[in-house]
């Protein structure tokens, strides 16, 4: 069977009025976007009537070979439906920037995806404009201060605040600005990252209202003083603005699967330095519309389900019920030393190392108190020997596995998933802990998580951070930590695949994100503005005289 | 009579919902965006049904003492309701940059807005983001492109697409790019112009139709390679993906005044380097719906008036039925010699000396074939005999005048004014002709507009214009001229109120802007992105838990 492109199977899809999608979940009032998109009321928080359970989708440490997370979160939210269970999607915005660069979508693919996938991955209802708006409003605002007259005394080599551009753009990366003479301000280093690395995102997909949105926004440290002390957005007396600006970002977005399952979509910052999730409000609406909730986090479980589980539930003050962990035999292999180019092979003694790096997930998720189910996203030249090794390991160590086909059929394909997660629900009940206390000091935040997440020995703190860790101030020590290592492996070092032993973590620097109320933590470089790659994506799309469009993946 | 603030006027009004609107229209498929705002379809310019009127309203040259042209333009729809007319408004969508930065919005104001004005002067539906996003995608493309290996030979250095924010960002005026080594491209010189200053906008407001756009944007030159040669969109193939960015952006708004009378809100180019009005398919569109169009444009009769009349009717193919010129008692007496703040004070002498700038707009009027009408924008302190003057002036040289009041009083403030201009149409019907024909050559199209709308004597071009005026490719020579000139005066300079006499017009430079299919003809330095006053608008602004907009104007 050949399955047509994504973008074919999602013009040819059969989308309800997104109207009718919101009177289903008995819905009274929304707000339009066309026909198949609708912002959600805030008032929806109140007086909720369910308390759906909260199914986080997670993943093993990325490969090349692709996962396909996204797709397994659709797809096991259609099938709960096919089963006859009442079942929301929760996932995160895309970024368009990414869209313009690299083949490749945010929505899901094959049929399980979200639709109108045209629109979500390129505009969608705007949030991501506003975020990069209220940015750099702030940024406006910060060199405005300084060159008419800098009341706060603002140190001007101590701006941490920097813009953003949801664009992949390299050029922009390390600039400098206020060229020109004194009318264009003074000359100082700067640069740009991509809008969903604006703590503007971590801080909107972590308020739990309004009112908190602008609490967090006064918080946000803009930069130092030449005493040293912080400045912050209280300071310059903009967090008004800024929550107006974001009055209607806030609001989550409500469309549909290709299965016409109930879709919200909403926030979505990075998941390095910040911590990968949708929106606390989107996952808290619809927990309150709906039984069960299939959300996802970004990258591997080290990173994506760690934050999910000890950053966004402390927030989001609903305990999740269990967590499916997503692999594949392809990249397992690629974990057990398997090259790209060699994945069509049979190779049970390459997968059967690989395993190693699902296995180290399964301990973690376990670690938080909850039930996990491993999903094991089929592609078209897994053979019945790697599958069965998978399940002969599943056996051997008492796991939950699964497999599953949604990418092919859709809901259908997921029913076996689908069942076995309602089963564990029932017969597992979580007992959800979180790996620290918010009295913990810093560093041992940041050495439980690199002992019991990733498997490390230990951590190094460089001197810079030795320095960072002594001089925070006591209420940021009460902080959450927000690990940016890479997604590529366990450890700190992207090569190391499988379950790498015997390692130490590496911290670099720490930066404080007061608003998220989280201290980012980083171990080695960082990318927080992508580049384009030779031949962008953008030269393939385009659109027809009627409107239809054209080569969007 | 207080006037309340012109937020308070704007939360109070009872707005239709947009598809009853609509309805009344007999307009069938809208796309809302929420209960106040709708895309139109573009379908809608298909067999139209009527062939609306274009009233054309502009005003003297702006002075600090304000003149009320976009109230006025809300007014006069109103009044026409008011008088049993059917009359849409089309206007220009504001910028959100300038918001930020200085009180005062662009929806009118008094009893004559359009609203929702909290979304409409803030991010509305998402256009100048889409514009901003096409922008700087095409600039990413290109300094990709460079770091790729630069197969089109661009000169680094001749890079003349800069990118783009919708921020009063004085600090991104001249920066450096592409700093901190290899892996982030080469350094250059760029910076960043305002949204509204973008050629993609430009593109944008003269598109006829989706292909239009997609040709236009194809012929944008972003530079020159190591041989001089233009490089264009079409050259780096990406003509396809900025179409499809701006697929959304290029249909029309649909809001409603105060009174409940349609709005067609599209597209906001600058009245400098660009033509400043409101989109043509927009414009278009209202003719196919309505008896009567009250539309305006930017700054004063010689650049608005003079560029909708030149370069927006060719591309509009409706010719213009009669235009207003809004003057105020206030800013005729500046024109006089009156200080700001001896406004207050009855001058009739320097009312009369200041009348010589509306006296000239009108004769430029009267030049392309078309009847003025004078409106006097009613102020708190006009006295009796300072508009008895004007009514003098206006008897002495056969010239249409009409108080108009809306601002205070909203449609009915503005009777006289809609019973003048139906009556001025019914008895001068217009023979209309632009200024100049294509094929005269961009020297002699300039010297026109100089000599007859500015009443210039002559046209002095500096070395490089001559230079590039001998440069120009024969397609380029066919192109209308935009001229960028102060707004404040019929010079080009900004000190010489009322009516110059015996100046000559200075041209510094000439750009390209192939898409828009303009020649901009600079005079003077043009700032294309404006900053922040030491004071900005943003610190007053919030918005309270409810959701309900503080502090904006």
């Amino acid at each position: 069977m050949t399955i047509p492109s994504d973008i074919r199977i999602a013009q040819e899809a059969t989308l309800l009025p997104i109207s009718d999608i919101a009177n289903g979940l008995e819905i009274e009032t929304i707000e339009p976007y066309g026909d198949n998109k609708a912002k959600l009321p805030l008032s929806l928080l109140e007086n909720q009537k369910k308390q759906g359970k909260i199914i986080l989708v997670t993943a093993i440490n990325p490969t090349p070979a692709g996962e396909g997370k996204s797709t397994l979160t659709v797809g096991l939210g259609q099938a709960l439906n096919k089963i006859g269970e009442q079942a929301i999607v929760a996932l995160r915005e895309p970024s368009l920037g990414p869209t313009m660069g690299v083949k490749g979508g945010a929505c899901g693919g094959g049929y399980s995806q979200v639709v109108p996938m045209e629109d979500i991955n390129l505009h969608f209802t705007g949030d991501l404009h506003a975020i990069t708006t209220a940015h750099n409003a702030l940024a406006a605002i910060i060199d405005n201060h300084i060159h008419q007259g800098n009341d706060l005394q603002l140190d001007s080599r101590k701006v941490q605040w920097k813009r953003v551009l949801d664009m992949n753009d390299r050029a922009l990366r390390d600039i400098v600005i206020g060229l020109g003479g004194p009318i264009n301000g003074s000359p100082r280093e700067s640069g740009f990252d991509i809008t969903v690395a604006s703590e503007i995102m971590a801080v909107l997909c972590l308020a739990s209202d309004l009112k908190d949105l602008r609490h967090r926004l006064s918080e946000i440290v803009v930069g130092y003083n030449t005493d040293s002390e912080p400045v912050t957005v209280s300071d310059l007396k903009v967090e008004g603005a800024l929550a107006l600006l974001l009055k209607d970002a806030l609001k989550p977005n409500l469309v549909q699967t290709l299965e016409n399952t109930p879709a919200i979509i909403h926030g979505g910052p990075f998941a390095n330095i910040a911590h990968g999730c949708n929106s606390v409000i989107a996952t808290k609406m619809a927990a309150g519309l709906s039984d069960y909730v299939v959300t996802e986090a970004g990258f591997g479980a080290d990173l994506g389900a760690e934050k999910f589980l000890n950053i966004k539930t402390r927030a989001l003050g609903i305990d999740p019920s269990l967590v499916v962990i997503v692999a594949t035999v392809r990249a397992l292999k690629m974990h057990g030393g398997v090259a790209k180019d060699a994945l069509k092979t049979e190779n049970v003694e390459a997968l059967n190392q690989g395993i190693a790096n699902l296995e180290k997930h399964v301990e973690t998720v376990r670690s938080f108190g909850l039930p996990a189910v491993v999903a094991i996203n089929k592609f078209t030249h897994d053979t019945d020997a790697e599958i069965q090794a998978i399940f002969d390991w599943a056996q051997a160590n008492d796991v939950a596995v699964e497999l599953a086909d949604v990418w092919a059929n859709g809901g259908e394909g997921g029913r076996d998933l689908a069942n076995r997660v309602i089963r564990e629900i029932g017969e597992h009940p979580a007992t959800f802990t979180r790996l620290y206390t918010p009295e913990q000091t810093i560093r041992e935040k940041i050495t439980t998580i690199a002992k019991t997440v990733y498997g490390a020995t230990g951590v190094e703190f460089s001197p810079v951070a030795k320095k960072q860790l002594k001089e925070l101030r006591p209420d940021w020590e009460l902080f959450d930590v927000c690990m940016a290592k890479t997604q590529y492996s366990l450890s700190d070092d992207p090569k190391e695949l499988g379950r790498p032993k015997d390692f130490t973590i590496s911290v670099r620097e720490l930066r404080v994100s007061a608003g998220a109320k989280f201290i980012v933590v980083l171990t080695g470089n960082v990318m927080t503005m992508p580049g384009l790659p030779k031949e962008p994506a953008a030269l393939k799309m385009d659109i027809d005289q009627e409107g239809k469009v054209i080569g969007l993946f």
